[in-house]
């Protein structure tokens, strides 16, 4: 059965239903429309990374992108096996020689879909209700992979491409990346790049187009007190033995002031103080700190004194506890000295700090200020991620703005995200290229949760925007 | 069948088994040793207070009590409902008009028995073993109650009574007395009497005889903190939003300095000083340190500066933390501010502290020093205890040291417990009269826990000890 498909209606497509003409044409673009069932088809292969269950379609998925990617032209197209899910790779050649390379990274496996019954439609049976495409995936991160395909075969068809792009689409980010860092070690010749464009990524917002300049790092420590061998009667012992939750309580008070500033020792030494251009390209990010507070559900924002909310979120490093437990939790009272009490801490982190640099710091202070009477442990967490900035004044920077503005009609702004990219700072510390994000994906599309979408306009816009970013690298990144 | 008994051999008795002759005489002692088998048969019921499925056998343990009681020659005894577990009283005259009244209380309600698979044998079906009565609530108390009755038994059987002797034994001890105040509130003519004797309690040592001379109080509060309205991000809110575990660790640790000192504003206020007799009294209770230390399993004691170990764990305050919860408790890391954070905060309290006041001075502490940008909210606990203390210059505690050097053939030490018994602190606060333990449990009898045990030379020192202190008693009581 073929549909009649006018993809901004509101008409309710299945995927079941879309077997679509390839001689539809989008009157405004042009350009056939196909891709629509092509990109429901990619969206409806469950390829979550965390899940065993579903390795044979990672496979798949994999093996659609390569066959796909051949079809767009794209050259030396390979399924890669790692330790865990395979990356696919390609190569497209400009049309003329010396010129530069861009790397396109995306990735194709998705986060698991449940809670399943939250779904108004299900996760991986694709469906198009009022432009929007529901799927898990479908905004996290096949929506940027997709078209970065389609962008390019777009070129090699039209008048070829002004740099070389290759392409490197991983399996694995929605579990932390954990072979890429690896798999770019042991293949810097045949990913050696003069840039990488991520398409993976998001906007400010749907209206504000921005600019993303880094990422915070990541480390952690959980802490350990140990009291009495075993819970002690509070009535026997109170008064003799010191509480392991209290003195756990006094260990992380003694590393945060109540305005928010680290009393960790040695903390701040490594931070890039902000520059004025940096203060004054976050004060232009529209931010309504009290549509954030009301959204929090908090009774007033907080942090440390002297810089501003926006600068606090993304240029200042911070120390939080995730978890605290110990003793009796459940309804009444249960009189006892408990025997441990534990917590699990995590830092946010900004250049120049390094991961290994604070978790010794904050070792270092918990054997300080552990109170007498108890033992305490800190054991580091594994998967600390660095920081990540590309540098204000890096040639891309112009160039990106400029296309940002054609595409959405508005000057970008310049943000940073509090989170953590560690697949960033994985190009840079390899391959010791920088990487740009260059993706149309907004912040409702409810990635990671129930009903994810993805905008068939943001889909198209960045069919459209690619080339044009790729054309104009052409020129900043020619040596 | 009958069987031979030496209850001091190694001989195995099961209940089963015991259908003692009543003929059979320890010739040491010289009176019937029929009590064995009833001992045994009172033991076999299963008066769980906590679990409601055993209410049957609370009102079948009463019975045999009000039975053996009558029996004994004890008048007016009766089964007294309550809203929970019925109380057994009744009363023996003494045989001059004008004698003081004593009163005797105890409790025939056990603690549940799990875990079952840790007993040897089952914790119903009463065993003698190496002089040893195993059985849930032999200790604790039915090895106080049973010998009471005998020793009045003995004394109405021979030269008669000095005192009147009431009893009260109640069936809720385990869960807190509960019902307890309000019958004493209600029947306050009934129960007039010059002193209240418990035999429930015990000795310092085995060796050590003790006279305990008080307990401490008990209160509580919850503490919530209530961060953002849901788990946020770390990476998305972090130096935003105040992080509500770290809020509650600072109102902890302004609650307790490092070395012990509680620091809540006015919470030592009403502390009596320990007087230069109560802490000589103390100082000459036996009590190892080291071995204290190496039971409970902690590098080093801990409290109070300025008092002993005794002196902290007997008659100074305490603020503990017992349960305390928050966030992410999972293997590895999960990068959030979590939306709460809880703890649940108890005092132990000496005289003069009232369980009101305190509570009132924790609420004021933890409004005053919650940090910005989270909601703190304390709730108090209910059924707080006020301390204890009978007077160091009462007129029972000379006799009662005469008679415990009599039974033990060594000079008593002053005790008090740290724990709390709101019994104690019941009769004086509704008859306005003292108690005093007189209790022959030692501290090694499993109580609480599998395997409870009562040695049989206990039973007997308490069922010949009774009636000297009765006697003595009558001395000091007479008005």
């Amino acid at each position: 059965m073929r549909k009649q498909i006018d993809i901004y209606s509101t008409d309710y497509i299945k995927y079941s239903d879309c077997e679509v003409d390839p001689n539809i044409k989008n009157a405004e673009r042009g350009w056939s429309m196909s891709y629509i069932g092509e990109f429901l088809e990619f969206l409806s292969i469950p390829s979550v990374s965390a899940l065993p269950e579903h390795k044979p379609d990672m496979e798949k998925a994999a093996q659609w992108l390569k066959t796909r990617m051949e079809r767009a032209g794209i050259q030396d197209v390979r399924v890669i096996p790692t330790e865990g899910h395979p990356i696919v790779y390609g190569w497209a050649g400009a049309k003329e020689p010396g010129a530069p390379t861009v790397m396109i990274y995306g990735h194709y496996d998705t986060q698991p879909a449940d809670p399943l019954d939250e779904w108004v439609t299900e996760p991986f049976k694709p469906e198009v209700r009022d432009g929007k495409v529901f799927a898990r995936g479908a905004a996290d991160n096949k929506g940027g992979v997709f078209p970065a395909i389609l962008a390019v075969e777009k070129a090699l068809q039209g008048d070829g491409l002004l740099v070389n792009v290759k392409f490197l689409f991983e399996g694995e980010e929605e579990i932390g990346s954990p072979n890429l860092k690896a798999f770019l070690t042991g293949n810097k010749d045949l990913l050696r790049c003069d840039l990488v464009v991520s398409v993976d990524g998001g906007m400010h917002s749907r209206e504000i187009p921005s600019l993303t300049t880094g990422s915070r790092g990541l480390c952690g420590i959980q802490i350990e007190v140990q009291g009495p061998r075993q819970d002690l009667h509070s009535g026997g012992a109170g008064g003799a033995v010191n509480n392991p939750l209290i003195a756990l309580a006094q260990i992380i008070a003694s590393m945060r002031d109540r305005e928010g500033r680290v009393l960790v020792e040695g903390f701040y030494d490594d931070v890039a103080p902000l520059t004025q251009a940096e203060r004054e390209a976050f004060a232009k990010t529209p931010f309504d700190e009290d549509a954030y507070k009301e959204g929090a559900g908090v009774p007033e924002l907080f942090g440390e004194p002297g810089f501003t909310v926006v600068e606090r979120l993304w240029a200042r490093p911070t120390l939080d506890v995730v978890g605290m437990w110990g003793g009796f939790q459940g309804e009444g009272v249960k009189t006892i000295i408990p025997a441990r009490a534990s917590c699990k801490i995590t830092c946010r982190l900004v250049p120049h700090q390094e991961p290994e640099v604070i978790v010794a710091l904050l070792k270092k202070h918990v054997e300080k200020h552990t109170p007498p009477g108890v033992r305490a442990k800190a054991t580091v967490f594994p998967g600390n991620s660095r920081p990540y900035v590309i540098p204000h004044d890096h040639p891309t920077i112009p160039v990106m703005s400029k296309v940002l503005k054609e595409m959405y009609g508005r000057e970008p702004v310049t943000v940073r995200l509090g989170g953590t990219l560690p697949v960033a700072r994985a190009f840079l510390d390899t391959l010791g290229t920088y990487l740009v994000f260059f993706a149309t994906s907004s912040p409702d599309e409810n990635v990671h949760g129930p009903n994810e979408f993805y905008r068939l306009e943001e889909f198209d816009r960045l069919v459209d925007g690619l080339p044009v970013l790729l054309k104009e690298l052409s020129e900043v990144l020619r040596r």
